[in-house]
């Protein structure tokens, strides 16, 4: 028995199609969606991180699975664990509240438990929003769709090196990695026109890969197109290497959509100039599930697309 | 510093009425109801418990929170850690599927994650539901009203009694503590006429004492009036101690509902003789939170009312 005979048994129970095969960014409800993510000490964050970060955290990296379908925030739901240390617990308020209220997300309930205080802190947050007109599945892209990127990549990932470099270490980078921004209003102009779209948190190659596997298609992207910030381009240049680092450093809460090959949304859509939308790739006919050309030449694959995990 | 600043800090930021100040069983979101409970190894739960019996449990007392409500399941998202004990993990799950298939609630998404092994597990799940056409809340209860209990008390109390008595020790009462029965029908059926109504999951005294509180008037409950199981009288006696110790205990997952006096849920609906609907006492004008009697005389309050916990 493994890891995986555990995640086969949960797809074996959640066969609603509700669920979406626990596959999807949410589950569907009628015109809700649900999402929840559980974050652990020592695993997703540290014990020296910022506590108010955390919370924002908390509540942000849920509202970009709601961006990721186009639904709106509608109620959220805190697990939180007590530890024993109020002033920590305090400023992770801080944090779920500021996020809170900077999205209109009103925090409705949950539950409260104390943990022995030498147990790692486990947080909960379940999110609950109303669906748009239409709600992208990962799995809905098509051969001939064109892919694209909303937000840039490898910020994130840049920001949390220079955090392991110094641990005090600060500036744009870092900020953006412990305060992610959710481009809800962005996902919501796409989704009504996007065949499929996710949200980048794992890394946008391993991402990609998942919505071509899921749409039984093959996805190529172009290395050279992909948006960088230019505070990651002044951190660690635009070159191949600073290329794939963006492309697998994961944490970006980028949105990846698959849009009808004939659909702009730089034309089509009234999108403000950020977040940046940019066409990053395509769907093509079954085949390798990811492939990366850089200059019109193909590109060999790094053997690590992005964070792997659970489920 | 301590745990009510951060209690006091969560009501802070849940203003939203949906959220009903934190003090109900759920959140009430239009007709949709939403609960979520969290459960630790070692604070809930203890590493020789059976696992199914602690997947079982933590569907049915979120369930038991939607039966006070009145509300019909709609779905649930699980967050599931790993400590790497998959045998512990399919068992846990097999006794989610249970409930779940028990009482119609599909499973429809959540998260999971790995933990460091030496870390005590953390489970958490978030039940949705549909309202019916009244969602009474703790607070609705009106002097002159009557009490009225679903269910019996006493029984999950007397069987962890046996348990900590002989790790294993069996029997309906060990399997009323490990697996109860949430009263999904009797609530859905009592909602609509209850002016207010909670699950009594923390026992009888501190829930009835909630109740009044939130309602601004005073509980009165008639110990002779508490509906006992044979199970139990064969097991404790049906005492004046084993009826306090009956509305002490906790993990009853009995319903206590505040019915207009003039009504009688007993002559009025047609329930089913189980679970029985039994009349344990009244709310009165504001005065004293909570007054036992036994004979038609005051009865002295026990020291401990139930389980006071954090939220």
């Amino acid at each position: 028995m493994n890891e995986s005979d555990v995640l086969n048994r949960l797809r074996q129970i959640a066969t609603d199609p509700a669920a979406r095969g626990l596959l999807d960014d949410v589950a569907l409800l009628g015109d809700l969606v649900a999402t929840h993510d559980t974050i652990a000490e020592g695993v997703h964050f540290l014990p020296e991180d910022p506590p108010d970060s955390v919370g924002w955290k908390l509540v942000t990296v849920n509202l970009s699975d709601l961006a990721a379908k186009g639904a709106e925030p509608l109620a959220a739901l805190l697990s939180l664990t007590l530890a024993g240390d109020e002033e920590w617990e305090l400023r992770f308020l801080n944090g779920i509240a500021a996020a809170c209220e900077s999205y209109a997300l009103p925090l409705v309930g949950g539950d409260t438990i104390a943990l022995p205080s030498t147990a790692p802190r486990v947080l909960g947050l379940t999110v609950l929003g109303r669906a748009g007109p239409n709600t992208p599945a990962r799995s809905g892209g098509q051969a001939g769709d064109t892919l694209w990127l909303v937000g840039t990549v490898g910020d994130s990932a840049a920001g949390l090196a220079q955090l392991q470099g110094d641990r005090k270490a600060h500036g744009p980078l870092v900020d953006i990695y412990r305060r992610p921004i959710p481009l809800l209003d962005a996902g919501q102009r796409l989704a009504p026109h996007a065949h499929a779209m996710m949200d980048v948190s794992d890394g946008l190659l391993i991402d990609a890969r998942r919505l071509a596997l899921a749409s039984n298609c093959g996805a190529i992207i172009d290395l050279d197109s992909l948006p960088l910030s230019s505070d990651f381009i002044a951190e660690r240049g635009g070159g191949r290497g600073a290329r794939l680092f963006a492309a697998t450093g994961g944490d970006d809460y980028a949105l990846l959509a698959a849009m009808p090959a004939d659909f702009d949304p730089a034309l089509s859509l009234s999108l403000p100039s950020r977040p940046s939308v940019t066409r990053i790739g395509s769907l093509a006919a079954p085949g390798p599930p990811l492939s990366l050309v850089s200059g019109g030449r193909p590109v060999e694959l790094p053997e690590r697309l992005g964070f792997e995990h659970a489920c």
